[in-house]
């Protein structure tokens, strides 16, 4: 994905031979047709945003200073392209949701300051949680669109208010030089701001880690987080994810846990188990995709169990510009009911929502 | 108007030799004093913004796809630049008024992404609907500042929360290829993404086109949107206008007509039928611009008349910086009240009131 | 602090030969670490944001006009980088405040448009008072992180709802040409637009100047501004500060008085005065800076009086990279209480409160 470059900008100030910098404005644009129906619930024909790869607008910039070691920024706004407007503001401390921005660009997918060098990278600011990333890396779809697996994970945290199941912000990010052999890492830890008198003193605390070897055709990564809440007893999420390129096309596969002590939403569960297997071949000039997974939850009346099935194809019109196509099925298991899917609102028992998604895709 | 370009980014990839890229920063700071009196009801003096031109911001680009294609989006933020706010945010779904935004900036003014070629251009996003454009093109001050025609029409629509007087949301655009012999088109559909199974399940969906002839002097078009509206039995916005270059001046004219079934707004009327009449004049380094119409309403008690005269000066300081002045004048005609201009609140019957902007404009 | 230029985009427009132009992108980005305690209230350990240097993302441009004359353009943002939102929305009008925005990114510290030539600067739309220049320009600090002298400062104005003690909304400056043999000045005159009929028919109108000297070594300056608030009977703010560079070091100084008629904040004092001495020392690569003030309440019970201390160190990575840190610690005189210190809520007679940054500033 190449980026325009806004500046050349050599910034040849006396004195500052090493000072040379960039920076890079940078988007995506995916727009496209969503149609979500679930059995007994009618149907919603939309025009959806960021089914393909998420929508985004930002700017990113580095700054060699000599000696190995760099400064950097990076600013990305999440964006509604289908009708210009900002993505809902997320929370400032890592706890209570943010006030709805009502549709102000707000640069709080990513919002960073950094520090490189051989040690690593110092990271400052709002960030992708570790324990984010093996949800999208190992999952044919991503976490975006009608496909993805995260419609049967994360349910836990997201139905309960937790904050921090993507990003945090007020984090401190430490991550692994690029030099191990292939093994990779990331460990974060961010504040909820609180005081340290109050009783929640410690509420909206994150810390996270992620470890992993890539080399090759291999990819596998372990990742684990934690967020304090006083009254919901803390939220864990862990995964163990990995994919194989054979060449000719490329497996996937994701295990993984959600815990939360005292749960309310979600009918009360405390654990979601969920597993996916998924894969994708090249064809031409486009790519096709599928995805099967399975995930149940624990903790409270009956164990709930659902399954997705999806498949969808990529076509690339150039390197930055596609066109695409996802079909999703998401089935509830007879006999106990729960709500998996996002789409339309509560499946009973034994039914199943679908999704199916057509857009054009942009990055500039 | 020339735009700054942020980047002229060969994106050489290897395999993509096509991929050639610009993004380009835009926008038009317009910052002016306003005056607006109306009788009996004192004066208001105020920074406006936009009143020569709509202050704006906004990304664009467009990458060459090879073979006669190409792909582009484009981002556009409404802007106060008398207080660095941007402007309210509008409906997401084309149906109930959107969020207050507290002054963040979105995209809100066009946020598009399309494909073009020999067929014409498929644009997807938040767009101006097509029966928008001859408001404002056909008139010698355009949709903007106290001069503006729009004074005296869409009085029906904004007043009664329609949200597709001048843009929709989730639109699906077609436009005609340019090469059509001075014929020009466009047709939007754009989705209220209701739930099949409700009652308003067609609400915010709106259909309209706009068909015109430009050649040499001459320039005509006819434009016709409508818009589901369960409650209010539907609105529908059509108009004719066109204008004439006489080398040393250029008239222009308007006709147009807003129908609405079950108004609630602006007394419960249901029809508003207006025309104009105006032109302008290069003089020298600047232009000289003026205007009149009248507009009356029907369907509730009384069938309420006005009219507005508007006179304006443009001086040009280069390509792309300007000053200006406006004056006008809107007048309700004597025994039945209504309000037409949007200063200073009710004006009274037989009562007039008057708006004067002076300001200065730049294009970047 | 060299700015990242987004284009160069010479505009060889026929016949606006002089039309050259360029659009800057350029921000600010400042995280840090902040520890703020006060004597029986715990205390808060949180990631700020531009605790050296504000924060900040903004676009800005200039024409050259020919003749000496030129357009410009200058849109600023404020940012927190710590969450990634953007800063909470001021007054629209300089008088009740702003909607919050929930996270939008706003142009609030700054946006205007400007004619500029032999005459000096014509300014419109948000910008600085004039009154607020003395409190930053003579601060080793700023007015920003735990060590800003505004701690001590326009707690009177801020306290009881002035919206112009920084900026004003809807202005018109004018600044002085910058060839007066080290002569400088500006003046605002800013709106409140309230309708003149009204009783309030001039709240919210600010005027102000500014008046200075620099040459070599000294620079020092008066400021004035004054804001309309019928039921405050009007908020006053003047300052009389300079600054000496002895080339080993530079001192400086500041003396001021804040006076608001019917103030209810702060314990309804209506004057506050204050005085303030500081330093920087550059040492290396890096400068070390201290200041020392005192301020006083009158007008109400008692005339409570407190004074900070504050030391910091700063060191620059390279021209435009910098780690900084800062103490401070604000204590309030025996006897008579009074809230000085912002940080962590009130502080009673006698206690102290402190704060401590650590943090990493980036400017592009």
């Amino acid at each position: 994905m190449k980026k325009s470059l806004i500046a050349l900008a050599v910034l040849a100030a006396a004195g500052a031979a090493s000072a040379q910098s960039s920076v890079t404005l940078f988007g995506v644009v995916d727009v496209g047709l969503q149609s979500v129906r679930a059995d007994g619930s009618g149907s919603v024909l939309k025009m959806g945003t960021g089914l393909n790869s998420s929508s985004r607008l930002g700017f990113r910039g580095t700054e060699d200073l000599g000696g190995g070691m760099s400064a950097s920024f990076w600013l990305e706004a999440g964006m509604n392209y289908d009708d210009g407007s900002g993505q809902a503001g997320p929370s400032l401390n890592n706890q209570a949701a943010g006030a709805a921005n009502g549709g102000g660009l707000s640069f709080q997918r990513r919002s960073t300051v950094s520090l490189a060098g051989n040690f690593g990278e110092l990271r400052l600011g709002r960030d992708y949680v570790p324990s984010f990333w093996n949800h999208t890396v190992f999952d044919p779809f991503g976490t975006v669109g009608s496909g993805a697996a995260t419609n049967l994970r994360l349910k836990l945290g997201n139905s309960n208010g937790i904050q921090t199941t993507t990003r945090a912000s007020n984090s401190i990010g430490y991550f692994l030089p690029g030099n191990l052999g292939g093994f990779y890492g990331q460990f974060m830890y961010a504040m909820g701001e609180n005081n340290s008198n109050a009783a929640n003193s410690s509420d909206g605390r994150y810390t996270g880690l992620r470890l992993g070897y890539a080399n090759g055709p291999v990819n596998v990564a372990y990742s684990y987080g934690q967020t304090k809440v006083l009254a919901r007893n803390d939220y864990k999420d862990q995964s163990i994810a990995g994919s194989y390129n054979f060449g000719s096309f490329t497996l996937m596969g994701q295990w993984g846990q959600e815990k939360l002590g005292n749960a309310t939403g979600l009918g009360g569960f405390t654990k979601n188990s969920a597993w996916m297997l998924g894969g994708s071949v090249p064809v031409g000039a486009g790519e096709i995709k599928a995805s099967y997974g399975r995930a149940k939850l624990d903790g409270a009346a009956g164990t709930p169990k659902g399954s997705q099935f999806a498949v969808g194809y990529v076509y690339n019109l150039s390197k930055r510009t596609a066109v695409y196509t996802t079909y999703s099925r998401v089935s509830n298991d007879a006999g106990v009911g729960a709500v998996f899917f996002t789409g339309l609102g509560a499946s009973a028992t034994g039914t199943s929502s679908s999704g199916l998604d057509i857009g054009l895709r942009h990055n500039f």
